[in-house]
C-alpha cells in the first residue's frame, strides 16, 4: 500500500498548496499547478446528473487558465472577497501507469470585504493527476458544486 | 510509527468514501461499510455528558442498518436535500490487537432542493474499526453532535 | 519522501488532538502542546498584510498560555459555548534540522448553549513545529483570521 499512500500524500499537499494560493490570492501562482494540455471545470451536481454539458467557467488549456486570471486582474469587475478552502482526504478512484483519478470533498467560505463570512459553496473535485517526479502535476479539475445556486456570484475559481 | 500511519490511511480513505457515498445519495452502498455485528447510533455532545442512553438512531446490527436505508427510500417523507461531509483527520484513540478507535471531527452542510445551503451539523465520530486485509471495517461509530437542536430535521444518517 | 510524510503525519495528528482539546473543553490540557518558549498570537489576515503588530490575542510563553486559560476559568464571562474545527492537510512551508514550518487551513463552528450553530471564523494557523521523538511540540502558532470581524466576539482561543 505504500506507493498508494505516497500518492495519495502528493495529491494532497498539491491540493492544499493550490488552495491556499486561490485563498492568499496569488492568482498568478494557479496556472502552475496545471498540466499545458490540462481541463479546468466548473459544473452543479444536477448539470452532472442529467449529463448536461453546460458548464459556469469551462477553460481547455493552461493558456486559457492564465487568461482567466488575466481577465480577473483587469476585466471582471466584482466586489472584493476572500476564499476560504477546507479540503477532504482525497479517495483515490482508479489509477492507470503515471495517471490518477480522485475524488475530494470540499467546503469553501466567502469572506467579504466588510468581513461577513458566509459557506459559499461546497462540492467536490474530480481531478485526474500525472505523477512528475515526487509531486504530480493537475490534468483535469471537474469542479461540482452541490447547489445549483452558485453561478450569478462566481467571480473566482473554486 | 510506519504501521500507525497505514492504518491511519486506511481509516481516513474508509471514512472519505463513506462519506462520499452518503453524499452522492448511494444509500444502498452505505450498509457495506459495517461488519456484520455492529452499532451505529447518533447522539449529541449533551446526552453523552449528562450519561443519558437516548440516541437519535440506534442501529445494531447490519440488518438494522440496511431496514433504515429501505425506509428512507420507501416509507419516510422529507424534503428532498443533499449532505456534504468535511471530516477532519482521524485521531487514533487506542488499538487492541486488530481492533482501533478514533475520533473524527466532522461537518456537514445540508444543500436543500432549491441551492440553499446551510452548515447542518457538526460533531465527532468515536468510531472502532477492525482491520480487514489491506483496509478496515466499521465494527461502531457514534455519531456525537455538538448542538442539541438537530433532532426533528434529521433524515438522512449522518 | 517518506521521512516528510512521517514529519506531516506527526504533525496533522498533533494539530486533531490540540483542536480536540479545545473543542471538547479541556482548557487544561492545551498548554502541553506547547514547547516552553513559545508563542501564540491571534490575528487578522488584513494586519498581517499591512505589517501591523496588533494580536487579537498574544501569549509568548507557556506559562502565558496557562494564565489564559486560568483567566478563562475563572475570571472572564461569556455565553458558553463550544467551538468544532476542521482542519485541512498542513502545507510543509520549509524545513531546517529539527524545526518545521506548516500553513494549515481552517474552520471553526460555534455551537451555543441554545444549539444554534454558525461558521464562527477560517483562516490558517501558521506554525512552527519541533521533532520531539516520534511526535513534535508546537514552538510558534500564528492563527491568521480571514475575516476582521472576529474580535469583540473572541472568548476561547481558536
Amino acid at each position: 500500500m505504500t506507493d498508494l499512500q505516497d500518492l495519495c500524500f502528493a495529491i494532497a499537499q498539491a491540493q492544499a498548496a493550490q488552495a491556499r494560493c486561490l485563498d492568499d490570492d496569488r492568482l498568478e501562482d494557479w496556472p502552475d499547478f496545471f498540466a499545458e494540455d490540462c481541463l479546468y471545470r466548473v459544473t452543479s451536481a444536477e448539470n452532472m446528473r442529467e449529463g448536461y454539458e453546460a458548464s459556469l467557467i469551462f477553460l481547455n488549456s493552461k493558456g486559457m487558465v492564465r487568461d482567466r486570471v488575466s481577465a480577473l486582474r483587469t476585466a471582471n469587475i466584482y466586489e472584493r472577497q476572500a476564499y476560504r478552502h477546507v479540503l477532504g482526504q482525497p479517495s483515490i478512484l482508479s489509477r492507470e501507469g503515471e495517471s490518477v483519478s480522485t475524488e475530494t470533498s470540499f467546503m469553501i467560505a466567502r469572506i467579504m470585504r466588510d468581513g461577513k463570512t458566509d459557506l459559499f459553496a461546497t462540492g467536490r473535485y474530480l481531478d485526474v493527476w500525472l505523477r512528475a517526479g515526487t509531486g504530480v502535476t493537475l490534468v483535469s479539475r471537474v469542479v461540482v458544486c452541490d447547489s445549483s445556486r452558485i453561478d450569478t456570484l462566481l467571480a473566482l475559481p473554486l
